[in-house]
């Protein structure tokens, strides 16, 4: 017996984040598989492809929106379903990824929760990952195969150029986060601040004052970071550079989780605007008028593509897609 | 350089039933072990052991109670930072453990979800694994590596056998059940019945009549299970046992799941007596009077101070630990 | 160099059963593949392909029949010749797999030697297993790949309907089998019963008294297992049915092991018929009057082209080969 | 809680060769552990130990004696059952190795048996091996862990010491065995001759004619090789070496398999003395004249004892156990 | 056969740094262990213990210095000899660990060498790993065992404490180091500048002009780093901060590879101190008037010490052993 | 979507050994792929494929020429790029696979190298090996997958066969490789002679007298082996063979390593010829007059085409490649 073997697509979403899911499925002008997925009343969860994936190439789209843990969960399961049906390739498409700041041990006896993910992933049976602006590089050194690292850089710096954008400044908000605001304002010709803790002489007991290097007066400044989370950080590097003289203050991030606090720090804060992609879901009253949200669909359907069509991934972003 | 090394053990208690824990460790008069276990802003779970674990016989005991997935989780992180940190032997204590009714495919394209956690806690680092009356006794084989099968067997006949139990009848909620029915039929020498689906003749459109093959006029009937979730299957058991005859109808089940509607249903229903463990917790106005609870902390106790000190398991069990 | 690739199917037999294989090749209109199997004089078996199998997807096609370990040890020597002779994938296809029973430990300090089997299967290079009623489901978990599973239930089930069959009782020979009494019961529409065993009050010392609940006077019995081997528990039902008044018994089960006294305990016994299927090899004299053997190579050879070609292996059983 | 461990030795015997097993517990001075090992009538092997091995040193003794198929199965089961009871660590003591002379592609699409039972053993649980005189040194890195391998060179010696040996010559049967043949000739200061196959010149069609190169006139030859399997190569090499003019031929090998027409043809050989270890069982009418057993229970003994005590292995050899 | 089993250390060192261990084994106060290491002729490493390593606690301590991957492969050699031989457990101890910089893609289809040296290591057999202050803290995260990840922050720091420390500016060399400079101005309570790269606008060929956002004027600057490689990077920012006015630039690093021009340059260079440890040898015509040398023996012979006896690591550092 | 795959061939070449992937392309009719490969000034070596690979059947040519570490490292460093930039197979093309030699352990205590190696390449995601005329056919066995074992015996016999060989004796130079030695006897249809090491009688001191078996009078020898590394043998045996009354000796090996004293030893030995081929790069002053070389590359480009068209490697070899 002898065929042809064809390759055949199927893209399923996961129930994090539908939309987006849907939003990547139009680009790539297929229709999302049939799956089904619901809680029984105690809470587990029941996955079940609606339609065969047998030798097929399965993209499993979850972004990590909370809660997390079901979220991870929810795709792990989708995973083994898919393996036991025996589908071709596995790809676990994670637009953002939890846990990415438990990538190293910040204290003794503390897990890598972003490795144990990784591990969970390989051991639930992905093929690879697929994943937009890792909170660090090295993360794609956690998953035994191939990562794709996608960036939302050109997407948030288009918008800029968009916008008025002269004597930007473009803030690092911690210590951490300064080779990525180096490459922005590389990019965008823009000087370049760095916003740090530290503990001025004599003052033994103040352990963290915030200080900031860099000229910011007259300045309009873009604090950049790969994810808004409680917003605890920008608000406060926001204030500062308002007090250094910083004619505005704006804040552009690729992942809005914007848990807990966020809202509301957002809408009370100096801060004038917020730009973020839809990597995680942001709707309603979330959704506030200093919010401008850019689309990542493009960004993952074109590496989807790429990826399924054995084309190259890091041309889509000319280098972009590194740290 | 040279030692006589020291074998030190070492429990802790994930968050999902800390009761549970204590009571355990006070029978094996020890201390529950120091770790911080708290939840950032937007649901990830930080641990961190706050006393050295390097060399230690580390025992990790969180059922999965509801929510189950963070249950597990939580669980999962903690056997990752204690592998990092060192320790000599990591068991994961999962009373209840998770997803142990999907251990099988019942319809195509499902995932194998009990194997699916088995796999993840092996990826975490965990060495063994301890449980208590597992769904189906073939789990013990999705785990690579031991797996100590505790039971509720020994302590919750002990139950029925302090009460008035003449004309008793062991009744199976379902077909799959009929096994441990079988069980303590033989150990109460009581009757034995079976409540199983149906598909009378010339009624092709009824798909699962319920129907009682076994004599249970007159008799006390006690439906066994290895867990009541929603308690839908045993109301209506129940139902049908009273409809037949029976005088009277007790459940008795290891697993207190008791979600959804359960409380509810059974405050309803025409069962006078629920008999669980405490392998998940029951507190507050889910403890109705209809429920009794018999502790399975001395068992788990003397399996782990077995585990530790090289001692029998199945010994503390004559047997019954199986399925 | 680019070209575009073909998929070839290449089926093999081991020794075991070369009738079914066979028959299954007839069925997909393949040739069965030739390959080298002998022992050598000190009982080593040697194997070897006698034509290329680089590239191809290849079924090795090898029943458990006895002497059984020599049938697996034979099967997994194929599957490493065939892995490092460089095939694509390869599927080991087991109509009866081995040691199925031991898939628990049912007393401490036992194997679980069908996890065991299962893990050898993954050493020597196998990609998926395909079998047939497994004896519980749950084995499809203990191989860390795809398994398809297959079943009998609709050749004997047609088999039954093709017979008169009114007044049908469907029995399951123990407490464990009773599930799939049931399912052969819904399906025929026909009432259930269960043997099991019991501990009659005041006779401590009678520990496995047969029993029977389910109503069974005047009634056709059809005892259904997955497997007989040595006879001795459905002859032993059959009895105590026909003593409760059963007009006629028969037994149906879909592996005919019978092994050591079975077949002289059949053609003594009170059961009149016994319907099984080929999936174990059956002739000359152990193929008494009573046995009446079913094909199951139209089954097999519908999921190996289902497999190869990609397609649905779950839609050819509607959703009958689960458990 | 805190104590001391305590390492606890314990030996079990597989059914192939219990004599030696004995043997071995009798120079350890230990009592061989109790297991219960017997076959079902179906042929399937029920193996369960009968004391607890929870945290042991355990070492399971199995010559893979024919059936070798059924001796390999036999210790994978009881190596499965040790790691599910917690055994502490696990030693496969294989005195005869099964397979050996497949440990390599002699032909094209031929597996790597000896690979494979190492990958079997791995598989199962393993975590160390002890062999003697494994057909070829490379063999050791077969097994992904530590391989302690044994060597009857010494005893084989000292029996050739104690008789007169002057004028003798060592002789390879083969062109594979020289350096092993090289090995006994240094340590006896004996001359040394090949055996080797020659294709002669103008004779296209005569593929496999025997020649010997080296002096052998005169000579006691003992041919020695690490097992006499069907004896067709030692009978054949021996008559060669007589009408060269060898005074005498003696065999010396490590593991007796004397399969199929090997009595016989050595028993009608010219070969005057057949010298060979008990690695495998040789007793009633195969133990003819002509065969001497040297026992190499102490040898197999001594290396348990330096295992569990952490001595040294190779001191025991003074580094005669390599090849 | 029971025994009290014992704990024994054993420190090897390989070739790269033997001044380093012979150090260490002072601090520990023990013998460095027999080893020989050699190469053939052709290049190929040779390795043997010249003592038993069965059931030992082995330390194999070998710094990835130039000719880095001869170091990297030697050490690998000693894992796997260790391994084979038995011992009970393998610490790789990497002072320096090598291609630590390629710990990310920085560019499309790279390699991630960081994890690949992790991955060789797990490869070979070592069971966990020592290291002092990896490039990034992500690279724990890579190896699957345990790291105890070591730094030199301590002694470092203590070096600049007992100079003259007034008016002291710590400079991050380039983007990606600010954490590591904001942690050292903490704790001396020192300013912070950063040295980054940037395009100015109007001037779009100009790739990487070097700038610096801090005041450095009339202050000490002490540049800090990981390493210091070809010390392109440290000599081109000291001119920078010497030409912003800055009245000295010093260097402080862990790892001094000064590979090609490095002596040289710094030699040429307007740097007045270079402040480094250990961790690489460092001698001869190497060592010069500039450079000062701390050792960082005493820290890795604490963590060796903690490690064989279940202490605990992190408590050596107080948390500084992080990043 | 959709899509017809495509298989796309790509070999890159390492520097170890350029010329010979050149002209293996040139009988592929293929372009070499674009590859950077480079060291840093510190010895580590930078890989980036500067062609997209996606999708790809990659070989990797790289010859284990010395510094073999450097080679070895290399092309692990190619596998491990091209593995997570997603090339679809990835074969590690190794014409000299380098520590084939240590494949067994010849004493305590020693690493098995060339398992050790087999275990890089795996743990870097090679998915099979090509090599050319291993040191022994069991590093078949080492490598978890599968290995294509080619020869030079064609081309080599190919060789003498157009000389005049009338007369001609192979000569094994050690015991260890008589039976290579005896194929090319066959294949030649010439004599066989050994040359061993023998402890003559009463002379206890003298460990390592070189002796010879077989008739070697007025013959022309050639010494037959996979490698010449230092010459130390072959000269050594040449020597003996003269004075035994050769007529010429010649040697053939397919390795020309030719280390150290090597070339010196050839030229001012009483060696007529050494015959070689090109798996290792020979060029300019070491390129004697003595030393003809044959070239393996059509070899190596047939066994290329057959992998990646999935034809029969072992059909081109008749046989020859095994061992």
């Amino acid at each position: 017996m002898e065929l042809v073997p064809r390759k055949r697509l199927e893209l399923f979403s996961g129930r994090a984040h539908p939309e987006l899911a849907r939003e990547v499925a139009d680009h790539l002008q297929v229709k999302l598989g049939e799956l089904t997925l619901r809680e029984f009343s105690d809470g587990e969860i029941y996955s079940r492809f609606d339609q065969s994936v047998r030798g097929k190439d399965i993209f499993l789209l979850q972004s990590h929106a909370g809660p997390v843990n079901d979220s991870i969960f929810e795709q792990l399961i989708m995973v083994d379903a898919a393996k036991r049906a025996s589908a071709k390739r596995i790809t676990a498409v994670c637009p953002y990824y939890g846990y990415s700041r438990q990538d190293r041990k910040a204290s003794g006896r503390e897990p890598i929760t972003a490795k144990l993910v990784a591990d969970l992933f390989k051991a639930a049976g992905a093929d690879r990952i697929i994943s937009v602006d890792l909170h660090s590089g090295q993360i794609q050194g956690f998953f035994d195969g191939p990562v794709d690292h996608l960036t939302a850089t050109q997407v948030l710096t288009d918008y800029l150029r968009a916008q008025d954008a002269s004597d930007l400044v473009i803030v690092a908000p911690d210590a951490g986060r300064v080779k990525v605001a180096e490459r922005y304002a590389q990019k965008l010709q823009a000087g370049l601040a760095v916003v740090h803790k530290s503990r001025p002489k004599g003052m033994a007991n103040v352990v963290n004052a915030l200080n900031v290097v860099g000229d910011v007066a007259a300045k309009r400044c873009v604090i950049v970071d790969d994810m808004i989370d409680t917003a605890g950080t920008v608000t406060a590097a926001a204030d500062l550079l308002l007090s250094r003289g910083a004619s505005d203050v704006w804040v552009m991030a690729t992942h809005p989780i914007l848990s807990g606090p966020a809202i509301k720090r957002l809408t009370d804060s100096s801060i004038s605007r917020v730009i973020v992609t839809n990597t995680l879901p942001l709707s309603g009253d979330r959704l506030t008028d200093k919010i401008e949200v850019v689309s990542i669909a493009k960004v993952i359907a074109d590496a989807i593509a790429a990826v399924f069509e054995d084309g190259s991934v890091s041309e889509l972003f000319h280098g972009d897609n590194l740290s």
